[in-house]
Parts: C-alpha cells; sequence; structure tokens
C-alpha cells in the first residue's frame, strides 16, 4: 500500500522530532484558516495549488507548491475545496494513493447530494484512505482563536489509523475530535452544521400552538365576554394580564408533558411484562426531547414569575386598589380581616415559590457542565424525584390559587372555564396514575421488568 | 507472555486499517447497548455466550460464537456478567491468557464487598490484565445516544499498556477516560455510581438542621407570642412571613461559614508558624465542602428575593396598607413623610440588591464550565475578593434592615432577640477577624508562610 | 541522541506493562503534589535533591536520590524548581542530554524576563527536549483534588514526541493537555497565570466610565436641580432611583455596541468590496470583547430589574400613593381611569420582560457548556436574530417608557433632556443601519462578499 516513498517518510516522521508536513489542497478563507491555526501549533503547512505564491493571505511560514509537488511532502492531505471541483483530483489518483484525504466540506442545503461529499470522494480516489472531519469548524473561529461555539471535530472514516492521524491533529488544535465511526456517517456529519435546533422544533411548535389556542380562549372570556357584556373596553389586558394567564398554564402543562411519556412506557410494560419489546416511535421521540419539553416549561414560569413580580407596579392594578380604597372610605364601610384569604393567599404564593425554586434547580442541573459531574443516579434522583416534587407543588399552587373559584357561576363566562382548570387536567392526569404506580402491587412488578435479567432470563448468560 | 497467537495478531492489527474486534462476555442489557454503540463506532463485536444466536435484541453486525472462539478473536474481552457468575470463566483462564478484560460490573450497595469486583477477577484470571472501566456509563445512555450525565468513565488498572488501550475505546464512543491508577482504584470506582452527592450531606443537614431551629424560634416569637398575649391568630404567616425570615438568616449564616474555615486556617498558620503541618481533619473536610455550602446559601438568597418581591401581592400585606390609610383618612390624621426612613428603606434594598447581585455572580463562576475556562488568579479574586464583598454587603444588609430596632423593647418577646440579630454573630465574627488579619503585622508572616519556601529552606532545593 | 542508555530503557518501558518513572526535580511544595497525583495514577516518582530522604513531606512510595541517579532512572524529568536556581543543571548537562526536561515554573510579574523559563531552560541544556507544561495547576489543586479551575494544560515544545509524552501524563492526571505549539508559546503561557480578565478590562472599565458619567448627571437632574429649585431634599433617591436609572440605561447602551461593530464591519466591507483586507485594530478588538460587553450589559439589566421589582415595598413609593389617595379622599375627587395610561404602563412592562428573558437565554447559551453543544449555525441564530431582536425590544421598551414625556418642558431641567432620551441614541442609531443593510440592493452584494468565492475567484481553486 505504501508505494509511495515520501509517504513512507511522513508516516515515520510523526514520531521523530521533526514538524509533521501537513497539505492542504486550496487556498480559501477555510484552508488559510485552517493552516494558520496548524502553523501556530507546530505543523509545518504546504499549500497546493494552480499558480503558485498567488496571495498576500496566505499564512506565514506556510509554503505554496503544485499540487504533485505538496501532496508529496505530506501524510496528509486536506481538501478545502467544494465538492464540484473535486474531480480536478483525478489526474493526482497516483500520487494521491496511500495518502490520507480530509474531506471538510460542507453543503449549502440539507442532504443536497444522494451521495456525501467524502463518499464521494473516496469513490473517485479509491487508493487514498478519506477521513472526514474539520466541517463543523468555523474558519473564523480557527482564525480569532474565539472557539465559543462547537469545540468538537466528528471524525469519521473507514481507515482506522488514517482516522487516528487526524484526530492527533484535531486535539493539538485544542479541539475535541468525535469519533462517529465508518465513512457511512459523513452523511449525517456534513448535514449537521445546516441543522437548527432539530431537538427543540417539536417542543417549540407545540408550545406555539398552545399559546395560540389559550390566547384566543382567554381574548374570548376575558376581553370579549365583558365587551359584549358590560360594554367594558379591556383590550390592554393582552398585553400583562392574558400573558400572565397563558405562561402559568402552558409551564404547568409542558411540565406534565415532560413526566407523561414516562408514565406510559411504565404503563406498556406492565402490559407487556418486558422491556425488551421497543416503544412506539412517538413514544420514543416523545422521551427524548423531554428535556427540552421541560426547559421550554420553564421559560414559560420564568415569564409567568415576571409577569406576577411587576402586577402592583402596574397602572391599571394601582388604580383599582385606590379606588377601591376610596370607595371603603366614601362608604364608611371598612372591609374585615379575613384570615381564610390570608391562608389560601400565602399558601398559593408560598407553593408557587417553592415550586418555581425546584423548577429553576432542575433547569441548572440540566446545563451540559452541571450534568456532565453527576453520576447517574445523582441524575436521576434530580430528575425525577425533584421533578416530581416540582409537578405536585406546581398542580397544588394551581389547585389552591383556584380556591373555591370553580363553584363560582361567574367563573364560565359563556359556559367556558377559566384557564387554569383547563390547565389542571394534564398533570392531575399524570399524578394520579403515577401514584397508582407507587403502590406496591404494581411497583414491584415494574422494578423487576427494569431490572431486565430477572424476568428474562434467556438474554443474560 | 503473549503466548496466545491470536493475541498477537489482534494487538498488531489494531495499527491496521483493519476493524479492530472486541469480543463481549454476556449478552444482557449492557453488554448489547455497548456493542451496539461500538459497531456504530467502527468496532467489529463479538459476543461470547452459551447459546449460539439467541436473541433478535443482539445488534445487528455483531456475531455470537462461543465463549472460547469469541475470545480468541478479540484481545479485548469485556466481562459484561455480573460478579456471581465470575467463575465460570475459570475453564476459560488459558484461553484469556494475555487478554486484556474489562470489567463493567457495578454492585448495589456501597462496598459490598471486600474485594472490589475488578481485584476479584484478576485474582480469578491472573494471566488476564484486568481493566476496571464503563460502571459508570448507563445502557439506556448508550443506546439512546442522551449522554447527558457521565460522560466520564474512570478507568484504572495494573497494565498501563492494557489501560491504553481500553482508553482509546472510551474516546471513540465519544466519553471521557479519566485515568484513576491501578487497579486499588476500583473499589472505589464500583462505589461512584451509588453516591448521591456525597459532598453535599454535611451543607443539605446542617442547613435542615438550622431551618428546623429557626423555624420554631420564629413560630415561638411571631405566632405564639401573640396568640397568647393578644389572642391574635397569626397562624397564616408560617406560609411566607416565617419562611421570608428562616432564608435570609441561613442565607447570612452558610455564606459566612464559607469564609470561616479560611480565617480557621490562617490562624492556624500563623500560630505554628508553617503551613506544612496539616489542619485537623474536621477543618480539611469544612474546607472542602466550602462551594456545596456557598451554592445552598445562595438558594436561600433566591428563595428570600422571591418571598420578598411577593410581598405587595400579599393579601395580609394589602389589607394592612389599606387599612392603615383608611385608618388616617377617618382620624383626619396623615403621616408626614420621613426622610431618614426613606434613607434607612432604600439603603437596606439597595445593600440587598447588591449583595445578591455579586451572590450570583459567585455562583455563575462556580459552574464547572464557567471555573474551568478561567484561571487561578481569576478564580481565587472571584470567589475570595468577590466573596467577601457579598458578605460585607449582605451584613449591612441585615444591619440597615435592623436599623434601631434592636434597641425596642418589643423585639425581645419572651427575652428572645429578633431571628435577624442572631443570624450576625458568625458573619460579625468572620468580617472582624479577617479585619484583623488583613493588618500589615499579620498579614505579612502569614503571605511569607503561605509561598512556604521562605520560611521552610530545607524542603526546597 | 539517545546516547545514554537508561534513557532509551525508559522510553521503551512506556509500552510494557511496568509502571514510568517520572524523575522530579525540586521537593518543594509544587514538586509534592505532582508527585503526590502521579503516583496516584500509576506512575512511579523519583526525587532529585541535594539530601537525600529530607522530609516526611514527601509523597509515599517516591524514591528520593541525588540529581544524577534520579536523571537517570527516568526518561522525563521535571523541574520544579524556581528559574533563579536553574544553573545548578549545568553540570548535569550530560545525564540530561537527550532527557524531556518539563518546566513547570512560573513567574511574579507579568514579562519579569525577556526570555521565558522555558527558552532560558533549553538554552542552558541544549542536548535536552524542553516541553513547557503543569504551570496553570495549583499545588493545592493537585493534592485536594477539587479542580474547579484551570483543568486546562497548557503544553508547548519544539519537540513533537516529547511533547506527546507529557500530554500522556496531562491526561493520566486527569487534566486536559492544550498543544500551544513551539516553544515560542512558552512566554504567553508563563503570563497566562498573571492575568485578570484581560478581555474584561474594556468592557468594565467603559461600563464604569459611564456609571460616573450618568450617576453624575442624574445627581444633577434629579437631587441637585429639585434642592436648588424647590428646597427639595431628595438625596436619599441615590440609593434606588438614581441606581435604577443609570442601570437600564447601561444596559441599553451596552447592548447595542455589542452590535454596532458588526454593522461598522459590513459597512466597510461594502465600501471596500471584500472580506479580505483587514478591519482596523479597534474594530478587530471590540469585535473580540462583544460576549464580555454583552454579558456587563446584561449584569445591568439584571440590576435594573431587582431594582424595579421592589419599587412598591420601598417607604417612599408606599408614602406617596397612600398620601395621593388621602389626598383624593380629602378633596373628594377620584380619578377617572385612563385607558391610554393602562395601555402605555402595561405594554412597556411587557416589553421589558420580553426584552429582559430573550436576554437571559443570550446569557444562558453564551455559557461555554452551552455554546459548545451547538453547532455554529445554531450559535449564530441565537446570537445574531435572537440577539437583535432583544435590542428592539429594550429600545422598545424604552421608548413607550418615554411616551409624550419628550415633549413635557419638564423633561428638561437646565436643559437637560431626561437620562433615558440619551440612553436611546446608539440602539437607535444601530437599529435603523441594520434596517438600511437589509434592503436586498444591500444585502445582496453583502452576502455575496462574505461568501468570498464569488466576489474573489482568484483565491480559491
Amino acid at each position: 500500500m505504501n508505494s509511495n516513498p515520501s509517504n513512507v517518510m511522513a508516516l515515520t516522521s510523526t514520531a521523530s522530532n521533526k514538524k509533521e508536513t501537513v497539505c492542504i489542497f486550496g487556498t480559501g478563507d477555510f484552508g488559510r484558516a485552517l493552516a494558520y491555526k496548524m502553523i501556530q501549533s507546530g505543523y509545518s503547512v504546504v499549500f497546493g495549488s494552480r499558480q503558485a505564491q498567488i496571495s498576500s493571505l496566505i499564512p506565514k511560514g506556510a509554503e505554496v507548491l503544485s499540487h504533485t509537488e505538496a501532496a508529496q511532502k505530506a501524510a496528509i492531505v486536506i481538501i478545502a475545496i467544494p465538492r464540484q471541483h473535486y474531480n480536478f483530483l483525478l489526474p493526482l489518483a497516483e500520487v494521491l494513493h496511500g495518502k490520507v484525504l480530509v474531506d471538510v466540506s460542507n453543503n449549502l442545503k440539507l442532504n443536497q447530494y444522494s451521495q456525501s461529499n467524502a463518499e464521494y470522494l473516496a469513490q473517485l480516489i479509491p487508493g487514498a484512505k478519506v477521513v472526514k472531519a474539520f466541517n463543523t469548524v468555523s474558519a473564523w473561529a480557527l482564525q480569532s482563536g474565539t472557539l465559543d461555539a462547537s469545540r468538537q471535530v466528528f471524525v469519521c472514516g473507514d481507515d482506522k489509523k488514517a482516522k487516528q492521524m487526524v484526530m492527533d491533529i484535531v486535539r493539538a488544535l485544542g479541539l475535541t475530535p468525535l469519533d462517529q465511526g465508518s465513512l457511512l456517517a459523513a452523511q449525517e456529519i456534513e448535514n449537521y452544521p445546516l441543522q437548527l435546533f432539530p431537538m427543540w422544533k417539536f417542543p417549540i411548535f407545540l408550545s406555539l400552538g398552545l399559546t395560540a389556542f389559550f390566547f384566543f380562549y382567554c381574548l374570548i372570556r376575558d376581553v370579549i365576554y365583558p365587551y359584549v357584556n358590560e360594554k367594558k373596553d379591556l383590550s390592554f389586558f393582552i398585553a400583562i394580564s392574558i400573558a400572565n394567564r397563558i405562561c402559568p398554564v402552558l409551564a404547568l402543562i409542558l411540565l406534565a408533558l415532560v413526566y407523561l411519556p414516562g408514565v406510559l412506557a411504565a404503563i406498556i410494560q406492565l402490559y407487556r411484562g418486558t422491556k425488551y419489546s421497543r416503544f412506539p416511535d412517538w413514544l420514543d421521540k416523545w422521551m427524548l426531547c423531554r428535556k427540552q419539553l421541560g426547559l421550554v416549561a420553564l421559560a414559560f414560569a420564568f415569564l409567568h414569575v415576571l409577569y406576577t413580580l411587576i402586577i402592583p407596579i402596574r397602572y391599571y392594578v394601582r388604580w383599582r386598589i385606590n379606588s377601591r380604597v376610596i370607595s371603603q372610605v366614601l362608604n364608611n364601610r371598612t372591609d374585615p380581616f379575613d384570615n381564610t384569604s390570608a391562608w389560601l393567599s400565602d399558601s398559593y404564593l408560598a407553593l408557587g415559590i417553592l415550586g418555581f425554586f425546584l423548577f429553576v434547580l432542575l433547569g441548572i442541573t440540566s446545563l451540559p457542565s452541571v450534568s456532565n459531574s453527576v453520576n447517574w443516579r445523582e441524575f436521576r434522583f434530580v430528575q425525577s424525584k425533584l421533578g416530581y416534587l416540582t409537578l405536585i407543588l406546581c398542580t397544588a399552587h394551581t389547585l389552591v390559587y383556584g380556591g373555591k373559584r370553580f363553584l363560582y357561576a361567574s367563573s364560565y363566562r359563556w359556559y367556558l372555564p377559566n384557564a387554569y382548570m383547563l390547565s389542571l387536567i394534564v398533570p392531575c392526569t399524570v399524578l394520579v396514575v403515577k401514584f397508582v404506580l407507587v403502590f406496591p402491587c404494581l411497583d414491584k412488578p415494574l422494578t423487576r421488568i427494569r431490572q431486565g435479567w430477572e424476568r428474562n432470563p434467556r438474554y443474560s448468560e
């Protein structure tokens, strides 16, 4: 395989104290940025180009040679040119034989070509060892040193040793290589930089849909109803009052939706009596975006807290309180202190504060760096035990907020119940089913099913 | 050592471009999940099992052979079976000679066996090189790809090369290997996944104890005393008023306890005149959990802020303010504006806000990813300089809040002072001692002691 | 080169299962801490010292020999002694020939010597391969295991293989090596631990300057003016009222300054018609500290939120509201409800809440661990799209807050406009220019310039 003598040289020189040479085809933006960073990290870089010494932009210390000469100098050739120009490599097939070719290209659209760029390259130059890498890194970030996003470099390739050589370079540049396996993974790696929060799509669209529904629901109840019945213009409710009805409702529903799939999975496992059959696809997908659902719920809870805390600064609220005081004085009638109201008011506020506090705690532990530093038992303790406690506190907060209100006829304008009543359906269901599942007669078989080996001895040794 | 020819083959093939083969004993949950991930990362996996082709759950691409055949195909054998079945390996001792055996097992209890599973395995098959790894990773996480917690894989083993081979696999799977040294560390590694926030135990139990104490203290002063003396039912104070007394008190005391051990250590070092004698054990332990103490203090401060901000929404507060206004009107007497009250009210609020702001800043810098990206000088600047500033601001906030209140007889119900007065003892002590230590006559010798080499020239070259 | 036979032995033994031996010159604090950690990670450590067995502080398991004997035992010699004692190594030049010397030293001041310690060492012992490493790690952290800050170890050296050997040790100790290239980087690495937030200096000094300016500006308008004109003592405004004027003003200006350099860069690129000419230095520096500017802005926004939320608890505010109610009652005149005021009040609060919410989101995504887990497209989407949305919301919040106030003569005390009007200059400019740049006639050529290859075909293949 190593018919090329310069290649052998290059490979062995890795171990000596001579600087390793890397060849880059293409003197565009990305090629130059990569060269700049490599020279900084102690590599010797040679560009392969049609014209020698083309530009003052070439980083200091890099050589520019013809493609053939450049390739002969190094064991690794980085192909930093667009896919549509790959066929110019065909005449170089012989000199590239046995070399490690690094495909750094990206496409403009998801799945732009049926075959990934790296696989196309491997097919063009069958004698070379193609490795996909560096496509997730930005040229600007390499050059400026501000690697805020994506320190991770996904690497894939069929040749283990070639991959190792590329991963060593990645590490030397201060980046983190992630081995993604064989060249089949190239398509996925090329799609990665084009993705825009794929895991967040479902939670965000769901919450947008629910927001729209509850907005119109509250608009009808709180703005249109008083306008039709009492000719009162309460349109300014849209800015804060209605927003502060939607936020807690969505926070509670979305939080309950985080725990619903776990409950459904438990029911399915109990029903099937095994954990070794796959869940339906929708349930799998749902379970994988629970973290995102929870964080969107936290965002709504955060907004709810802010909307609630500015209540006493609102002109409307101050005017209402003042006018009530004035009317009390003018009527010479003072409201007596009501102990039950004090209890209800204080306890729904306290429940809300504690619920929000635990919610924030859950959010903090889902930060990558925090969750990375806890073990699985701790992670599950926080996300499951503390999570259910949060759900219980938030549901109780909503129930106590409602108090006896659901008994009043005024809560059902045009037969529409208050939005908070609707929001209680999902969390109460989840909590009731979870409560049933905790009973020993159901919990014991479930635990045994989840430990796996007891009920299914045929799968273990 | 390498009497086994297939072993030599396997070892050398690591460097060639052929896929490396890994053997897994045990087709249980964890073995299959590991195989799935390994195949994805470009390894070739062969299962060793009593029955050939037992299950449809075996990941696609993996082979299932007898134990002997499977072990012969690979240099690395992963033992994914429970410890109690380890003795079935005894007849395979010959084929396992010289192999790298990876022990991935976990126990159900801390220190379940006097000897760790990995050491037990090494003793059973003395000819093999046993490496402990992967026990901290969850099977579910491997398979679903959601490695939220514990990307870290602790690795230990007596054979450096064997360990290196296992660490290469760990890295290839996208995980982070952490070398923990020789096989003696196996017990600790096996205990790790069973731990539940060991560093947090002391701060949490301490704060629970203090919470209970101050709860009953405030209950007596604020609920029982007015009930006994004035027959007033203020039981609703429990939900918010008393909670909002406990939270600031605990936040301040715990924050002071973060800085107390440093002050004690300085006194000990000054007294002994050297830094090369060990601190008492309790002080060492206390110093190691300062971060956790500080974060619990921050949690209480956060709750205090929330409890304070909802004050104007409370039914009780609104009723009290309104009834005061009404009584003023009815008595035709208006309270004049008091400049001193305005100054006191505004400055204690401002001090609290600034203190809380710095407290949050301290909390953010203690996030692993943030503290990882600062150097030691910066970390110490934030945690020590900003930390003391936070303590000073929070203590001043409490002092100004108190104002002249400590002079009123009404602050000593049943001779019990207000809770906020008790909370000032520890922080004031810490600040006074720290202030004394800052004087040059004490600071200079302390600095020299801490730099070490001046006072103890015998230890350096 | 490998004239020293023990050296060859040591090098080859790396691959065997014998423990690798590392030699440490210097039994001071850092040397011992390093030895302690290395022994824990499975290395065998031998100290080189003038006296044999000097101290009980030497970690258990380490040997203490003469310098010559110790150096002969290992391929790697760690020089843990201060730079001023380096010349004692001169007589050992022969035994150190071909060894890897690791310089772990730090200086007390930035650029203390014209030549870095590591380069000085390399010049003293030209036959050795000098590698700079470990200087960023604290002895205390190594020994106590609490590696909160700086898990990163910067490594540099001229010999690739020597560097690799040192990086393997770094990894084995559970730390992250970062290859910084040749020994020329040593000066920078030695300066690193002495730095104190260099990227934060400009944003912090800028905000301190602006804070001082706006403090005196508001002091004149809000405290001195009423005192001079109406003899009213409003000095207590300093604590909260004025602070709550400075914070939003600074948050808005600093946020706008985050987006101003991008707009300037676009104008320069459009004017020059290329992206391949360097920006002026001040613009480059400004662009590199945008993240820090944004976070300082977020800190001011956070303080503004806290200052705003405690408004209803202030003695002054409560007194003012009560006295207004009382005066209404006494005059038997009630303010009618004003729908426009309700709309304005609610919408500026709602805009502020949404702006702050997005601001916090921006802050969270700039946490290293979060930004590390998104790709470039996602990072740019958040920082650019959401960032501009935040700027628009915050500017609108300020505009609506002002309302018709800018038409009142009372807003211009001593011809000085309200502070909020001044704060609108920069953000409005940025938004207007950005709005102009979005027009297709400017956006299209700009996009083409930024993609680079279309307009500058000579640079690519």
